[in-house]
């Protein structure tokens, strides 16, 4: 990738280190507080978030299809790509 | 593709401007104004239903299988097709 | 297809024409009287059966699994293949 | 198939003509004797055994996935791939 | 494979030898108490687990999402992995 090597956004340091709290409080921030609960109840610290697909964030957090939909496709795939760029540096 | 620039039907503005209403509204319109209500329940914009696959309509709303057959068939795929041609204009 | 076009059998008209009476008359006879109330309770006319993929027979019904993989394999498949022969005369 | 033609254990005939107490009896025998229930529950007889997928055994049934994992693996497969080199005969 | 063949770590045997007790204490002393709990309800010796795949870690046994990613892609594929590559000693 010809990206420059930045910092994940919403933490510190990269997505791995992120914890339990630290993804709540990106998705509180990103506009999707109601939500961001289930990310805490399901106990998603930042190495589980790189692990997920579609279908674990639509039916497995127990959460409305239609937030969950932009989750996934602004948020989660997002975050996932930027991390795997991050590891060409 | 070949064909026109033609606004999506249904609201004013294109697909990804509709807002929960406008999807609410449209597939009463439709024929199915008791589904409808399961596209307010999920919080599903414009936005939300151009990232619907056949089984988040088909489980995801929680609706019967014969009306969602054909709001899939007929209506999500249809407005999303007719959304990614636009994007050609 | 070098088939002869025939109606499809169960019904005067198409399976697109098929009422959702039609299709619960079809599976009784079919001699699946307990299953075919669920295609009633779904909502499943004609057009919904020429729709329906393995696993919406088997889970969108709420029928017991034995059944379930008769009723697809034996006459959901059959009379959607049998429809679109039909389509080449 | 180089194998010779020899009848799928555990009924006099072929597997297609098991009734769903042979199923049951089947899986009795074979060490399932509480998951063999649940064949009789969803009326699982020869026909709809050879219909059967790896997710059907698993979530279908509603039996623990560890049993479920063997008893796909070792025997529902097993007989189907019997009974498919039969037919070669 | 290239790797030397070791023994599966866990056990004194190879994985197809683990009881369900092995399992459950394998999980315990990876840092997963609470979910070991889940390996002895769904019955998973190490004959099942080597035949799990992501869905059933994920939706089979009934544990939170977060903790279900990890056990999956850092024990379940690892330990299968391992107990593959053993098979060519």
């Amino acid at each position: 990738s010809e990206t420059k090597c930045m910092k994940s956004e919403g933490a510190s340091g990269g997505l791995v280190d992120w914890t339990v709290s630290d993804v709540v409080s990106y998705f509180t921030t990103a506009g999707f507080p109601e939500q961001a609960a289930a990310f805490r109840t399901q106990e998603i610290d930042g190495k589980s978030l790189l692990l997920m697909q579609r279908n674990d964030v639509l039916t497995g957090l127990s959460i409305r299809l239609g937030p969950a939909l932009k989750i996934y496709e602004r948020h989660v795939k997002v975050l996932q790509k930027t991390h795997f760029e991050d590891d060409d540096c």
